[in-house]
């Protein structure tokens, strides 16, 4: 039975399974969810997820939410994406842990309030605070990939596809690669690496198909 | 040769992983990590942690970073606070990324703009924002913890030691455990536990410390 993904292209937290769903070779398909019309907040989701967000993963009865777990279970299921050691294996989870709290985080929060709410919604003085603690995780992560090509090991992982997942979305927030000289890099690398795709390209829902939709319903 | 722990008081994040030492019956002894007068930013503290944060764990020659890291250490090394299945497993991890990204992190936060910043340098529009992100998080977690005792399994685990670590504190900033009976029926089961402490017993570094410091120093 093929992996199915709920998830949709604007989730950085999506993309994460998704990407290490898709160059992990593993079946998979994609879910359309329905994020902008409340769907995570409907009571049939918060069924299949109780914290009420995208992506779950459902492989047969299994089901799974956080996309941390989700690519540790396309790690176990596929053999690829991992690592070796415990050594290694701490390093996954401490640039998941990091990623998760001081660069996702604040990176999709940002870019949320400011192209996916109406300007006057938008609470003052929020998106400058967001931005200046996001610079100091720009900083750190373009230090930590200074004299290293990947994130955990010295190959690809999910902790890569952790910490770059925000970072590859057109709609402005503040990152400029050109910036970072070795975040700009890696991104090339990740990107160079075969069968990767953009969000947008990966999975369902963009900004542009909701420019579309409008569009006709008006 | 003992575990040591820099931390302090204050940092919820720590506390996380002082209380899995500390319940784990491993002998450990912690470090004072100075973070109010700019310790966790100094080049020597980057060197031991090149994210700049509290807790750093060192035994022996292993130097580890982020709580949820150290307490899955704590569980390979003591055989305590952890899981037997692959699911349960998942489960931890589980609470674990949600606890670092819509809990912990915005709690934190919070607490900090509140009570450790001046007030003339409270961001405008910060903190409100920040507690109703929380709200929703107070309610995924009581909501989970209606119909069980601990978080990720049957007994207490690391899960349940990082979602906890910010509702002990006696600063208020917007959490109150009355609005929230099963979080509150479960913080009493967790401080319930033969040797639990609180975090400003179990680590150096209180607001009342500082307080004293700063009169001795005026």
């Amino acid at each position: 039975m093929t992996i199915r993904l709920y998830c949709f292209g604007e989730s950085g937290n999506s993309y994460k399974a998704a990407l290490a769903l898709e160059l992990s070779g593993l079946g998979w398909e994609p879910v359309y969810v329905d994020f902008f019309n409340g769907e995570t907040r409907s009571p049939e989701f918060r069924a299949l997820n109780e914290m009420g967000e995208a992506p779950v993963m459902v492989d047969g009865d299994l089901v799974l939410a956080q996309s941390g777990v989700i690519q540790d279970y396309v790690v176990e299921k596929s053999g690829k994406l991992g690592v070796a050691t415990p050594e290694e294996r701490r390093e996954i989870l401490r640039w998941t842990l990091w990623d998760n709290h001081k660069l996702s985080s604040p990176a999709g929060m940002t870019r949320f309030l400011i192209h996916f709410l109406p300007k006057d919604k938008q609470p003052q003085g929020v998106i400058p605070f967001t931005q200046a603690r996001l610079n100091a995780a720009y900083k750190t992560l373009n230090q930590h990939l200074q004299n290293r090509d990947w994130v955990a090991a010295n190959h690809l992982t999910i902790a890569d596809l952790s910490c770059c997942s925000y970072l590859y979305y057109p709609e402005p927030f503040g990152f400029e690669r050109k910036d970072w000289p070795h975040i700009d890099a890696w991104l090339s690398r990740i990107s160079d690496t075969p069968g990767w795709k953009h969000p947008y390209d990966l999975m369902p829902g963009s900004p542009a198909d909701r420019a579309s939709q409008e569009g006709k319903t008006t």
